[in-house]
């Protein structure tokens, strides 16, 4: 799907409210993409993020694709709006060991009140082919009039 | 429920396995109660756990949920098993702020492959009432014979 | 919980609108209790809701779980909101035989917007224990100002 | 992703299991894609499946996607498996109002015992464009053995 952004300035406010995520640095992750309805998150396994058997823990993971997916829904917001996970639900495919992880929130619908947005968790090491780790479906709010939870 | 064990030696097993998670020693969360199907772990909101608008991030919350989830279908595994977490879904209620937060996981079905598993996230600020944050429904699978992802 | 309704007419409204339902009739359903908040749907397992092994149909008993949700969330709606169902998870514990269902629907957040409802679906012979066979949470939505989708 | 089945008898399997689903006629529901992987079921609305306003109800529509994603997970399934819906989470997008609806399942993990399949509801009036309707993520389980749940 393709759309058009409420307000021009999406990018910046999208990656100076990621900025603001003391949860992304803690993760050691990075803005990739940001584009209308399209953001990516892409970070690197370290042992500070595993569960028990050294994988990456799956709520660290979704961490990343939780931002992916707001940040999905923020970036087609008016430019005073604020974005809130209303619910999301992960299904975890395939152990994440990385080293790279890959993840991506796609908006499938941008309703004025309620956004649904898909992610994707892609594992690599760098240069082979991609393997699907997680994917998640999120609903994600768009607040206004909230200085609370502004943007 | 009320549920009895497999193996005697369960909480021991569980705590074990938590050491393990250096995801929870990124959140600074300790296991409070372990009791047969049903795991408390309590953590404090931080910096570091944040999303923008300074209120812990929906997806270090679910880290927690995940692994009290876990952990409470484990405590109920035989003892040569381990636990992968197959899907969670998490409904965000209100934002969690802190600065305490008890994150519980009760097994509602133990079954022989695949358990189920309701978490609630609750904040507190060590002396009021306690308010409920999150939700979880998580579906557990029990792993046997993989030494690869050995509890 | 306990909530006190907005509109006095709550159970009024709620009953007329399941009549609306034409699934409901579909399934042989019917509206047992209706409190401010708490809406518990009975029906009774039969052919026309099977699926393959002669157990229910895990959709059709959604639709009774989703009804249930829908209407405790509507209970607490001003006199003028109708109720849109946003999502649904659901998590199918053992086959639904039956004979009897009763699906019931709670409310555990009831937001201005977004109102958060849990389900549960439990079958019994008429006279023994009850066995918890699927749990829904589901979120509802209150639409207002929306005429093709009154009440 | 393109799969390989493993029982070449795989679509008559799946019809078969298909005819047995007393629900499937009770929606006039009928099979149009049954490829490794990759089911479609298309159906119309009417009466007997309307919420309150008259749109398709949700659960009804859930019990469309559910059967397109259970039989798209059975037709990767070994000859003598059959297969359970563990869970399975729904999001509304916008009303289903028809008149048609094409239901679809897709595979995105096959694994021994647990597959997880996506499903999207369209609906179109016959010539004009599809509009994306509803969306499930489904968790399915391949169970052998149990006379009781015989594909």
């Amino acid at each position: 799907m393709s759309f058009v952004p409420a307000d021009p300035g999406y990018a910046q406010r999208v990656r100076e409210s990621f900025a603001r995520q003391g949860a992304m640095r803690t993760l050691g992750a990075s803005l990739d993409v940001v584009s209308p309805g399209h953001v990516v998150i892409v970070l690197r396994h370290k042992a500070e993020l595993s569960q028990q058997h050294g994988f990456m823990h799956a709520g660290m993971l979704t961490a990343a694709l939780d931002s992916a997916c707001g940040f999905a829904a923020f970036s087609l917001m008016p430019a005073d709006a604020s974005v809130l996970s209303v619910e999301f639900k992960v299904n975890l495919l395939a152990p994440a060991q990385g080293p790279w992880l890959r993840c991506e929130g796609r908006v499938i619908k941008a309703g004025r009140t309620i956004s649904v947005v898909e992610g994707r968790a892609l594992q690599h090491d760098g240069g082979g082919p991609e393997r699907l780790v997680a994917t998640m479906t999120a609903t994600m709010m768009t607040v206004q009039g909230r200085p609370d939870v502004r943007g």
